[in-house]
């Protein structure tokens, strides 16, 4: 073994990824199986995606399946997709077993179909069997956000047999923190949940019928997430029990994981408003899928940017006689977007908050163009008097014309005043209209706004001036 | 009382803003406290906002503490703290002292400083303590997000005595969903955590020090959102201990909080993208604050847009020349500006997933550029051959000037190949020099990345079109 390949594994000036690459380059998996659990858990996703694909591989199945699982937990589960699809079913099955069950379904979810049945094909028959029932359902439903391990008993079980078995199962229970019992009976049907803390006040021949809370609440397999919000807003409860359509219990949902699931759908919301469709790139994937899946929104761009362009043709002649206000083109098209942007951020968290229906449409209407008016005024004044300025010192063809510079500042100050009105309506209004059309306010509202606010902004600032200064 | 405001709460026809303002212009108060309970979860941040002050002010005073206590929590903070500054201190402290401990941090902090002291002062003397000590901690640290109700014992404590306790104190525990008990000594310092599960497999005489774990993960007041995501990923309780600076236990933090505090910080992000400073704008807000808030991001604005305007205004002599140009502005600035967003969301959420750090910027710079290569070449061409054809029909004062349509065409194309690349470029590295600068990258990456798109992309057309075309 070459000298400069054995650093010390603690040595605090070698980044994670360098000390890894070196025990990589050695055959001690004993010494590869205890640093991989040094690694900070914030630096484990950027540290395995700066590994190549071969190390990848090779360090996931030189680990024993529980230190490779560990690994695959800190991935976020398209980064833990990718790797896992290449390696070999039986090495990936072996991992995958030792998820959670929610984890389990979200990897394999990512997965190609061949691939994840080959994985599934693989796993023990009733990890097997959980990662199945759980992929039917969506990633934003209770079904698919659910976990499979929870404890049941019948009705006429007593305490200290309930202690008991939790007892014998304390190791495979540990990992699950479990914190409510469910009572059903031998249809699976619901009956009640039993809190540990009833349990702990109770003498061991008490049957759980008895101290059992009846009627509990529950969701269903298909209520969506938005539902589960307002449904864990109004409970006390850190976890619901699942029913399947035949009202048979077939999970637990968690808060955290509800919580969870809202916060990964605000971050890619964040993501498609940046137009990354999907919104799952990431740097460490092949250059052309990411630039294909960039052009897929940009493409469609192009032919709103001709609408705008069209407007341009069609003021040609006016363009070329007042060059001037070409200068304020796009401080126009800038600062209205902007303002328009503005009002579409505020529609959007309204949304989420629950605050404005798609039919609110009216009201954000007259809400937003008391802004729109207020905001128009001031900061077109602002760009009038500079264009005022710019007339005064550089007329182009016009010079001479009487009063030019002021008619210029009175233009292009018009011009953005009703602009700015029309771009906080539309930006206010146009995510309560997707919304109501069942389409994603996320993605279309940013180039559907700026399509109508560079049209708008260019046909006033043309349309104004061929209207009141060509003679 | 006329006949038309006595509809049926029950009515399904009516909204519940209307069955609510129906009954609030009655005095019957029974009636207002059943139908409360009834609104559904989802409906009542928006019935709420719908409300004219004088009816806020009425329900919640007129409802009992607890019944105004469960509105106020269906609420956000912010639309809470407005609605609560506008009570009286005494009728406020009623309804706060209803709320769990970090909800009322969380809404006193929203208020000015005035008014939450006369609130605090009304408190009961526990609760006040409570919510003074939690307002001390920013909002995204284990101390700000904590809740103060939890259960110590001392290690001699048999689980016989903590049954009765816990049996004793039910109600008052009722909605904490207590699942831990915490071992402390007399300085209140943490020993250990006791599973209400493994109190379940015990006799009663067992000592709470025989039973619990000892060395329990726990976290500190200051410890920040960031550590606190990465200590959960790495461990499987739903809830941890909170130390302070001496190390006395302080409170309890639930994953499920720290999980929605993460969500917050999400939306507040995609909000901040928009160019809302502070982030919390709502429409029922008046008008004129709302305008103000908006203004203090575009104003900023107009500065970054007269360096473009200095760019055109430098080539103004060209595009007097060149009219046809101008038509191809608005398509080089938005649809590379759009690029640049793009890469700005990669960035933002490569961030958020611990994936790139603010020293990563060669790596991202090359990344970007082979995407920006790729999708400048082949959009770039599309546009120039669109800038051919509009060169064909319409030359302006170049008329008769050989090949001038083609190398109209060339000029777009080339100055959107290289202003592509400078966006996905500058668009990819802001965010981590902003984050590197212990700056906001979410607020500022908008504005500066458009403006240096706005700046190359007229610069390379109109410079380049100065070299190619004019003669």
């Amino acid at each position: 073994m070459p000298e400069q390949s054995k650093p010390s594994i603690t040595d605090p000036k070698l980044e994670p990824i360098e000390q890894l690459e070196a025990i990589l380059s050695t055959s001690d998996n004993h010494k590869l199986e205890s640093f991989v659990y040094e690694i900070p858990s914030g630096e484990m996703a950027r540290t395995i995606s700066l590994l190549d694909e071969e190390d990848q591989k090779s360090l996931l199945t030189r680990l024993p399946a529980d230190a490779a699982a560990w690994i695959v937990e800190e991935l976020s589960h398209q980064q833990a997709a990718d790797i896992i699809e290449e390696l070999h079913p039986d090495d990936a099955a072996d991992i995958i077993d030792e998820l959670p069950s929610d984890e389990q379904a979200d990897i394999i979810g990512e997965l190609d179909d061949d691939d994840a049945e080959a994985i599934i094909e693989k796993m023990e028959p009733e990890e097997a069997e959980d990662v199945r029932l759980l992929s039917k359902y969506d990633s934003d439903t209770a079904g698919g956000l659910m976990v499979t391990e929870f404890l049941t008993f019948l009705g006429d079980t007593t305490v200290g047999d309930m202690a008991d078995n939790i007892r014998q199962n304390a190791e495979e229970y540990h990992e699950y923190d479990v914190q409510y019992l469910y009572v059903v009976n031998p249809q699976e049907e619901l009956l009640g949940v039993v809190r540990m803390r009833d349990m702990v006040m109770c003498r061991p021949e008490v049957k759980v019928k008895d101290i059992m809370m009846s009627s509990p609440k529950f969701v269903h397999v298909n209520d969506h997430l938005d539902f589960l919000e307002d449904f864990f807003d109004a409970i006390f409860f850190n976890a619901v029990p699942v029913l399947d359509e035949q009202n048979k219990m077939v999970g637990v949902l968690k808060r955290a994981d509800m919580e969870e699931a809202l916060g990964d759908r605000s971050e890619r919301q964040l993501l498609r408003l940046g137009g990354i469709i999907a919104g799952d790139e990431m740097r460490t994937m092949p250059t052309f899928p990411r630039a294909a899946r960039r052009l897929a929104f940009l493409g469609p761009n192009i032919f709103l940017n001709l609408i705008a362009a069209g407007v341009l043709i069609y003021y040609q002649n006016t363009i070329s006689q007042i060059v001037a206000l070409v200068v304020f083109m796009p401080m126009i098209s800038d600062m209205c977007g902007c303002s328009g942007n503005q009002a579409v951020a505020v529609s959007m968290r309204e949304l989420a908050l629950g605050l404005v229906r798609p039919t609110d449409i009216w009201r954000t209407v007259i809400k937003e163009a008391a802004v729109g008016i207020i905001n128009g005024l001031i900061l077109g004044i602002l760009i009038g008097l500079l264009a005022w300025g710019v007339g005064s010192f550089d007329l182009g063809p016009l010079q001479g014309q009487p009063n030019i510079a002021p008619m210029l500042g009175l233009v292009v100050a018009l011009a953005f005043f009703f602009n700015c009105i029309i771009a906080v309506i539309i930006g206010g209004t146009v995510p309560l209209v997707l919304k109501g059309l069942k389409m994603d306010p996320a993605m279309a509202s940013g180039p559907i706004l700026t399509t109508i606010t560079d049209v708008c902004g260019f046909a006033l600032i043309f349309g104004l001036a061929t209207w009141l200064i060509i003679p």
